[in-house]
């Protein structure tokens, strides 16, 4: 072994524990959501900070920077670790110890804060943990910027490669046919039918439990549970989901339950001789969300899926008004004015992205105070949406992300939108029985050919070139624009 | 501020950190024997081995040498933390980091192994891991001592202050009475009934729900979970039980929660000036194992106590076969021969410990090979209780301990037994009225005896002492001794 050898691999013996030791602070997060005391809330920021700290100077070590400068790269995964380790370091010497700290001890007692202030429809009660959210954040965003831009500076966080001008341009492109399509949708004649009846808890979460398995979600690693913002959580071995229930609305549970399965599927599909190093998880949050989205809506409101889903669903539950296999599609993919982004069609939910796009960029640069975010929102929602917010749950409380200290993530999800889109085209190419596996509830066929062609790589290729390769052709917004307007004609019978 | 204080203060915000990792490493531990999915194992040994790694080296930093040569201890709390830190540093540094890592990596993966073995009944499943953690602990206990006894070096992880002599006399004063007391008892022409019935396992669980709550278990700060083997994780605001289910047998989990909640109410009641300090925690297994077992015991199984769950219990289960207070009483107390220590009557449980202290010290000082561990075990187990043991599930596979490496352990309980004989003789004294709270149902003021006189000095004073100070005189094992004769006395008609 040659001494540019010993280097590379006492680097990746340290970040093997320092991926371990961040594995842990992803289950203290999904602790805190699903199975913590409530009372304990002031102690786990503490604890939460301490394991920040612990992080923070794994993650700036000095060492750090003499084995990238020694280590030689002798293949392609050696290559992709190090660029990962590269830039992880570079970003994280940017930032203070003590400032990377208190974001962790803030963020995890803003959660909490949030979701009371969430719950009692109190906007006074959330605002000065965050504008102090965001006086750390843009903080934060000045250390890494440095003179550049600060929104950019946070998006990069979550899609490496990515930038305030890209996604407008993306946005831009997107919104006049999404506009379009909702005013032909929303004044069509033929309207699909609504769901109505009562649905009890412990079947939604039986049907969420054979619906995770329907996309072949491995029990042996990973769990569900119920959590006020379903998320997913963990890598490697230890993947596990959350949902939520409404007992007026099972669609909530069962999309939000599939949406979380797709990014579960992805970091437990990632090839396991990645697991606890740079490559052992998802590449970027746009990628993360191209998974989630394309087990949402291209397969799990598919025609095809949802003709199976009727049927499960009526041995399940009591009458609830939909027989028809047509009207059931047609009452799964209803468009229809709404305040909650999680909750919208595809038609709308990019207009809901946009709108937190445009207003957190002016909240990290200073151009809206945090003070003013509320009626700004509400302005927003009105002239994009042509309703009134009529409470703060509905509109500015209602994403758990800003309580994170997640900017820069929302338009993460169009571009997730966006890849699926293309993945979707591919897929459906390469797969072409899928619809005839989707009628009978098994959707594992599109599990194995994202697995194979993306989810295994895990960090090896760049977020667009991973897309890239599995689609065979550039990603971009074309795809999903077709898909939308061909699905929600049908529909519609526009 | 002196130069002294200021090297308190560092050395205090230090600690602070260490004691917030150390809960992090329980609440994962928590997650391990609760909600992992089994396939995380493998992982999780390298996630639990990455933290053990961060606190070792936390614990041995050569600064606390640099702080403790320097701070001045200004009051009795700063001594005290003084005290505490010095005595972990001593200990921690004499023990290389790889070999606490390993320990904490192999004991991880050897939980997952002995659970499976017990379901199992499948000892040779179990001996491979069983030795490697065997050697590691006697590699540790030949660190700790530096020529010394392995065995006594190992116990003063859990009891501070004690040592195999001490214990040594305490069982031989205790065994003739406790052997002439359970050979009066088997042999008495009077025997109290036994319930019969099924008892489902959600009732079951509320019930429990409801008996912590009259121990005043304070749920904010806790919560009830299932789990293989029984047993309390967390400190501060954050101290969580867990419990089991036998559908034929409601007191196996009905006791095992009254345990439970008197080790979390311990935690609960430490001075919340305490929190995240050396003093914020039990001050040791056998002071930790006279809460739970006065919960359980001079509390949870008395005559007043017992009246009010039989009610409780007519209440919420088809008949059982018993409807009067006084069998109800004598069924709760049965003795009779049985494998499991941790179902024993109070008369033979120490007596199930003292086979334990003897094997496991054979054991680590190397006297019992692992290999003959099984033999040994049956041999000893049919020579104390008359009876040959059944199966490994019944013999030396039925408790965790040796899994988790705690070697050492075991003769703590009956040092709690004998304090908690001890402190109820104090609260009884203290407390007359107590049996009419009890006998409705509310154990509060027990619990509000112990918080004042014994739970909130946390690790001010040393475990003996802490005792001593809350009883009034010098703890030893004649009122447990004298308690139990008369308790089984009245109860068998002797």
């Amino acid at each position: 072994m040659t001494l540019n050898n010993t280097a590379y691999a006492d680097l990746m013996a340290f970040q093997r524990e320092t991926e371990a030791l961040a594995q842990v602070a992803g289950r203290l997060g999904w602790d805190q959501e699903t199975q913590m005391p409530r009372g304990a809330a002031e102690q786990r920021s503490e604890e939460m900070s301490a394991l920040e700290g612990v992080l923070h100077a794994r993650r700036t070590d000095p060492r750090i920077a003499d084995w990238l400068e020694a280590a030689d790269a002798t293949d392609e995964v050696a290559s992709a670790n190090l660029r990962h380790i590269r830039r992880s370091f570079d970003r994280q010497a940017k930032v203070p110890a003590t400032l990377a700290q208190d974001l962790a001890r803030v963020t995890s007692r803003a959660q909490g804060i949030w979701a009371e202030a969430r719950a009692q429809d109190d906007v006074q009660a959330f605002l000065p943990m965050l504008t102090e959210v965001i006086r750390l954040r843009r903080e934060e965003a000045a250390c890494l910027a440095q003179g550049g831009d600060l929104y950019d500076a946070l998006i990069d966080d979550y899609e490496p490669g990515a930038t305030v001008a890209g996604l407008a341009a993306m946005f831009d492109a997107m919104r006049p046919r999404l506009v379009a399509l909702r005013s032909a949708v929303l004044g069509a004649s033929h309207q699909p039918p609504k769901l109505t009846g009562h649905f009890g808890q412990d079947a939604q979460l039986r049907m969420a439990r054979d619906l995770a398995t329907a996309f072949g979600y491995d029990w042996s690693r990973g769990r569900l549970d119920l959590a006020v913002h379903p998320f997913s959580s963990g890598s490697g071995d230890d993947a596990r989901i959350t949902t939520r229930v409404v007992e007026s609305d099972p669609f909530n549970c069962f999309y939000s339950t599939i949406h979380e399965v797709g990014h579960a599927c992805y970091e437990l599909g990632i090839d396991p001789d990645y697991r606890l190093t740079p490559l052992g998880q998802g590449v970027s949050m746009g990628v993360h969300e191209s998974q989630s989205r394309i087990y949402e809506n291209q397969l799990g409101r598919s025609r095809a899926f949802t003709g199976w889903m009727l049927g499960q669903m009526q041995d399940r539950f009591d009458a609830f008004g939909i027989t028809d296999a047509d009207a059931f599609y047609g009452a799964v993919n209803r468009v229809q004015p709404g305040f909650i982004r999680t909750e919208a069609d595809e038609v709308q939910y990019n207009l809901h992205v946009m709108l937190r796009f445009d207003l957190e960029r002016a909240l990290i640069r200073g151009d809206l105070l945090p003070a003013d975010l509320e009626a700004a929102w509400n302005d927003r929602f009105k002239a994009d949406f042509g309703v009134a917010v009529d409470r703060p749950s509905h509109g500015m409380l209602q994403d758990v992300h800003w309580s994170c200290g997640l900017f820069g993530y929302f338009p993460t999800y169009t571009l997730g939108n966006v890849y699926a889109g293309c993945l979707n085209l591919a897929m459906r190419a390469a797969v072409p029985d899928l619809d005839d596996h989707l009628a009978r509830g098994d959707a594992t066929p599109a599990t194995d050919w994202l697995r194979e062609n993306l989810q295994r790589h895990g960090g090896l290729y760049e977020p667009r070139e991973v897309v890239a390769r599995a689609c065979g052709f550039e990603p971009d917004e074309g795809p999903l624009l077709d898909y939308l307007e061909a699905k929600f004609a049908e529909i519609y019978r526009l």
